[in-house]
């Protein structure tokens, strides 16, 4: 099946993936990430959850977070509403004008599961949810219908797909827009995801599925992929792959990593794939980057580290393309000593060109400017140089800072250059 | 198309998963590991590297690696060939009766690469490799033909595939009798591995191809299962999903992760998607932990932290299914005050009981003793509890650390307890 050119993914770094950390992200910070969430081109961002803030001490501030998130007519944002009291307080910050778009509903297909995270019974669980979806819908609101554990539960192993079923055409019943399966603790694999999507997506056509995986096991993207080959264009992800258990005084029911499938590995894999997702995903990679000071530490992110997969842009060089901060991929070249011929500067400045040119096409109307680059003499013998920049301006004459070295570490040259743009 | 029922790891954290940490581990630590690979089913495993003991200082000992290794018919163990020099210490030793019984040889499929990694061009590559390739075969020793960059290169971008059929009819030609396909830096996505090993396999019919992805943007999963799906069986991989680039002087020429796809994540999918491998999954993940001490760091796997998906056993339980240390995965209770009838101890076991159930069957012979378990008054109300055990030692009468807590995390109760197993 050919997979969808286009997906719609949800960044839920701002609840699901927070509210599992013990220290309280303040609200302005919360506020900058979404803001920068939105410059990079999110559209659906999981804002805050309504849960009880004595039980979940990080969603203390959600009616903060609402009043200050910045709005515009295509964006979306999402609550997350564990029971009716929840709903009243959010309707509250509806009616006053700084509410959200879309509730999460939540019910898990795994009884033990459901009382564990909400302490109801299926049977009990039900009735308060219904009125929370009905409710929700009559006062205007877009209802994902949650089924947590559709794919496995950590207290009780497998799930039946007939529970997902039933909760499907239950959700479905009362009016919810959106039906999200849940793999709450991460415990699909590849292929069962493909069995499912295959089978719910044939029983229901016409109503969105929203595929969210948590990458417990690795198998984040492999799940992601499953379900976008059989046609799930709603991804649901968090920005260095955290989340998971709310942080709470409750045992945990299940152990090791839990979070979200990654934000930005899901983002360069969408790229490569050639899924159009409507994001900067290197913008995307340093706002995980970000993420990470807030919450103290080094994330799950893979591309955090590595960044997306090489490739030489198809747009010439420019001032646009230099990003401060940013690295530009190193790029290697044969010396051979006959190279030495013309002056010093020449000879750096075609070593630079060269590099430059396997990230870029470089424009004839680029002109570098080395006077300040430190030049050692050039290698006696054939070596194997590489060049890498780093941009420490930006502007109308950006500086990088080059460095070449030897295969054995040795520096050919370093320091700052700067580079003009003219009409070529 | 059918995935293979079976497939054949080889576990590559002896060589290509510590090239890259700096601080040497003693060779004796390097056999325990081995050994105990050995002992979990593994059956081909990368020794060591002949690289230069100056070059690559952790590969200085490959000629007592090689000395000490378990030995037995069916286990064959790979060592790395860059280089003429390399091949013939390594013939020394196979014929000093301690050898391998495959080498692996590498050329990369991008010439910058090459460059890189060997200091050589193409042209200037191919004849040693070939002469390495041919000496090998004509001492009876198998050869993996390793193309480097298959997938993309770290320095220069995309990789032409009609490179890698090149190369592979090369190989062929020397009499390689295994191709395998390096993603060397992890610049392959799952659609780009489906392409390449249709392509290749339907090129080349009878070839035995090996995948070896690095885990550099958290891929490695979903490009094994997409070499899977084509029908490959061999498959690379290394505990705690370490590896990449010597650590050498040289300048690194990519950034960030780049270990190899992560031998327990790897296992774990595959034990879920029902592909037999041999090898005793919850060991690896343990051998994993035992890596981390050794390399005193955590690594990036993801079921080292969360252990495999859980199931209930299709064994009842029994001794042999207890190793010590081991945690028993949190079973859930719904308690109500009038279950608190009969004796503290029968209503303890009751739980203990329902617990263990939900991991094993229970046989009808199992007996506990409590004697020692502390218990609490029982619940006033109804409580959710959530029960979970660590094997404490194991033998004829195995004992379990118990702890039983409310939901609020008060404990209900903790302590040791003693199971018998006596016939049914």
């Amino acid at each position: 099946m050919a997979i969808p050119r286009q997906v719609n993914i949800c960044e839920c770094w701002a609840r699901d993936g927070i509210q599992g950390e013990e220290r309280f992200i303040p609200t302005e910070i919360k506020l900058q990430m979404i803001n920068q969430m939105v410059r990079l081109g999110f559209r659906r961002m999981e804002a805050t959850s309504f849960s009880h803030p004595k039980l979940v001490k990080q969603f203390a501030d959600s009616v903060e977070v609402l009043k200050g998130l910045p709005r515009a007519d295509d964006i979306s944002y999402i609550a997350i509403v564990p029971n009716q009291k929840a709903l009243e307080r959010l309707l509250d910050c509806c009616q006053a004008g700084y509410g959200v778009q879309e509730i999460t509903a939540i019910i898990s297909a795994s009884e033990d599961h459901l009382l564990a995270n909400l302490e109801r019974t299926m049977e009990e669980a039900k009735p308060p949810l219904a009125k929370i979806v009905r409710q929700a819908r009559s006062e205007g609101l877009k209802v994902i219908g949650c089924i947590g554990t559709s794919f496995g539960c950590p207290l009780s192993g497998e799930v039946p797909l007939q529970r997902v079923v039933e909760l499907t055409d239950w959700y479905l019943e009362q009016g919810a827009d959106y039906i999200m399966l849940g793999d709450t603790t991460g415990e699909a694999n590849p292929l069962q995801v493909r069995r499912v999507y295959q089978e719910m997506l044939g029983r229901y056509p016409g109503v969105d599925f929203i595929a969210h995986f948590h990458d417990t096991r690795g198998m984040g993207l492999a799940n992601t992929l499953a379900a976008l080959e059989q046609g799930v264009v709603y991804h649901d992800s968090s920005l260095g792959g955290i989340g998971g258990q709310p942080s709470t005084k409750r045992p945990k029911y299940h152990y090791g990593l839990s979070g979200n499938t990654c934000t930005e590995d899901m983002l360069v894999m969408l790229d490569e794939l050639g899924v159009d997702t409507g994001i900067d995903t290197i913008g995307a990679i340093e706002l995980s980057r970000r993420a990470e000071e807030i919450c103290g530490r080094e994330m799950l992110g893979h591309t955090t580290r590595s960044g997306p997969v090489r490739r030489c842009s198809s747009q010439p060089l420019g001032a646009s393309a230099l990003k401060p901060g940013r690295e530009v991929a190193p790029a290697l070249l044969l010396w051979q000593p006959e190279m030495a011929g013309a002056s010093d500067a020449q000879v750096a400045e075609d070593i630079i060109r060269h590099a430059l040119g396997k990230s870029w096409p470089v424009p004839g109307g680029l002109k570098l400017k080395l006077d300040d680059l430190d030049i050692k003499p050039w290698p006696g013998q054939r070596s194997v140089l590489l060049t890498r920049f780093t941009v420490l301006e930006v502007g109308e004459r950006p500086r990088l800072q080059a460095l070449c070295q030897k295969s054995d570490g040795e520096i050919v040259f370093q320091g700052p250059l700067s580079v003009t743009f003219t009409a070529g």
